[in-house]
């Protein structure tokens, strides 16, 4: 069984009289990951993730994952160490310049850490190369730390100085496959969103700094978003520039939202300056196509939490929540406690667990009430907290299912198999919208 | 399907005659990894890890995770960037100097890329603390990557600047806890080494600078090693100092090895240091005991196919094999072709794959021969080689089914009935291996 009481999550509680900075906590997000002991800072745009924290961000790469990989992406690893001299050929080294962590190596050679990828990308695409046509498109990605020496760190993990990124990299004959690539990973975004339940607006947005013909931002409505989007209140379509919705003429709204991704046609800028080339079907050999899609991983756990939570509880997309399910047994001592015992609190996880293998947790804090239990479970956000109360002393034993959307509101009474059912049912659905992919 | 074709595996033909500088590639392993496409220099000590490596990296993180967490081991993730304070506060930042891959950021203060975590540990324990002895023992865990600069980094990646490392970090009221989760770490490391059939001794080491009372290295014998165990010739049990065997009082022999992994029983040097306290229960708060687990994952990868390999031939436990299966099909014109096209590959990779999710690949090279496609497949050191080839024609069709540690000697003819039971046999296999522990 896995217990809470074993759980590494240090709480804070803040007395309500305390004086708290604005400039520290900003938003509410950082707030309830801080407080709730699922984060921890360790300088300006630093954290520790901590094990909850880190549960979620492994379900939320391995969705990542398998819509990247569904759309043909291969993972790889580049080294976050990058030789400055790559930034310098294209330009980025002055462009960037202070938001880049630069360092030097024992033999003072110059190095910075990547805050992206393209360069390197490009180095390794040249170094290779050429490429035939025929090995051509090509979609590789990777999910690792990402560097950016912010002016001013802030919100949490959405603007933080080391991050989670997915960065991944097309690599095209020529534009017309680079589309077709970008239509494949855009699909996939989508049923990202889509899997997290998340009202994700892709917006057109100018190339800027990165080159290239087509660019889409991916914005999440949420009020501490530091960017806005112009949603249609007809069809919903958005744009980053206010106005009627070009698609039915509607009117517009302006909504605060956060960046979550962003996908570019990158064209040849990086692969001309690095010499990576391709051996076109025909014709000599011409600057390899790029095309380049991003999503912040850190940055997208915190801004759905910021989308769903209230201000006093942890909301998540159910499917990368800590835990699935936590169970609450009765007090210790109560006439529950000695009808069932531990043994009740056993049976029933063992009933529960093939449902969501390794994603269950008990509360085993038996010396608190089930109604101090229950109030922080729900400030956790478990989508599923199932309470061994009075219900599981009637014959057959039931069981109060809390679902954490309306944790107060709409109490269910469920038998053990009832439960199962409907725990097994929902996960099934969610691994059918995962294969859709 | 997956497909060979559409693999990134930049295959690197050197010609016979060539001079390689010695000093470039120094061992097996990096020879084998760069020439069969799994990894490429972007730098010294540096290496971008390729799909096909990846996907190994991957599995052979999966079950290192399995291990620890069968230990207690929750998951999370402390920053790189590091501040250079918290190593001054230990007096590390002096006493590995060069090492460290030190910079500042825009604001001037100092940061060091961690190639280890005690330090930050420590301080993030200091920093929720102090923790009541209910709260322990805790085994806090991280996977990523490290970062060492090297005065000769070298033999590929079995000597990196930036690598992929296991860190685990045992937090206990006192020694006596702190040795229980040593033995269970120990027991999780047996384990590991078993599933990946290698053989690894643990032999006692001197800590060092580490500080504590004991301290363990594991290595796997292996010719490229820059370091040696004496393995009793008897027992088989191994030590690090040369001498008559203390256990059995055998004679001993000198092998060359590879340190793989490292355990440590730290004392309070950390937390003292960075006043990470308990409160134990009984007497006033005391510094923490700490324990330290380490296993160099990117090097575990190469030093296993250092151990394993020949020559000219890749071999991989086969636990972490980038693909288990290869299906090799006729070559296109063949009477073999000719009958079967392209419908039986389909259709044997079909009934294979659900014995090995994801695991299969299909070499869909068909312009060449058989005999070229069977040469590199066993090059690669993929588990099972399934081919079609003549016998696949009588009926029931029979598949010629090479292993890959003995590719020419010992081919099997088996129905695609046979061949799937043989899959999901030696797979059951392994998940029963992997759930001991």
């Amino acid at each position: 069984m896995r217990y809470l009481s074993k759980l590494f999550q240090p709480v804070i509680t803040i007395p309500k009289n305390a004086k708290i900075k604005n400039t520290e906590i900003t938003c509410k997000s950082q707030k309830l990951l801080l407080e709730c002991g699922l984060i921890r800072p360790t300088g300006p745009g630093l954290f520790t993730i901590l094990p909850l924290a880190r549960r979620s961000l492994d379900k939320l790469e391995n969705l990542i994952r398998s819509c990247i990989e569904a759309a043909g992406g291969q993972r790889m690893a580049v080294p976050s160490l990058t030789s400055a001299t790559l930034w310098d050929k294209t330009g980025r080294l002055q462009e960037i310049g202070p938001e880049l962590i630069k360092m030097e190596d024992r033999h003072g050679k110059k190095y910075l850490l990547a805050p992206t990828h393209e360069e390197a990308i490009a180095d390794l695409l040249a170094d290779v190369g050429p490429l035939s046509y025929k090995q051509l498109p090509l979609l590789l990605y990777q999910i690792g730390n990402k560097y950016r020496d912010e002016a001013r760190p802030k919100h949490g993990l959405l603007r933080a100085r080391e991050f989670s990124m997915l960065d991944a990299y097309g690599v095209h004959e020529h534009e017309q496959c680079a589309r077709e690539v970008y239509s494949a990973v855009t699909d996939a975004y989508y049923t990202l969103f889509q899997t997290l339940d998340l009202p994700v607006h892709r917006v057109e947005a100018p190339s800027g700094d990165m080159g290239g013909p087509l660019s889409h931002e991916w914005q999440l409505p949420a009020p501490a978003g530091e960017d806005s989007v112009y949603v249609c209140n007809t069809c919903a379509r958005a744009a980053l520039q206010e106005g009627p919705c070009p698609k039915c003429g509607g009117e517009t709204k302006e909504v605060q939202s956060i960046e979550v991704g962003h996908t570019f046609l990158l064209g040849s800028k990086y692969s001309a300056a690095l010499s990576a080339h391709c051996t076109p079907s025909s014709g000599p050999p011409a600057p390899l196509y790029m095309s380049c899609y991003g999503i912040g991983i850190t940055r997208l756990l915190s801004a759905s939490i910021e989308a769903l939570s209230s201000d006093k509880c942890l909301r998540w997309p159910d499917t990368i929540a800590p835990y699935s399910v936590c169970i609450i047994g009765p007090k210790e001592g109560s006439r529950e406690w000695q009808t069932h015992g531990i043994g009740a609190i056993s049976q029933l996880y063992q009933t529960l667990e093939p449902a969501r293998p390794g994603d269950v947790i008990v509360d085993d804090r038996h010396q608190l009430t089930i109604g101090k239990r229950l109030m922080m479970a729900d400030r956790m956000g478990y989508p599923y907290i199932v309470v061994i109360g009075k219900a599981a002393l009637s014959d057959p034993a039931r069981y109060e299912v809390y679902r954490s959307c309306a944790a107060t509101a709409s109490v269910q009474l469920l038998t053990a198999t009832e439960l199962l059912g409907l725990l097994t049912h929902t996960h099934t659905q969610r691994i059918q919208i995962n294969n859709v992919a």
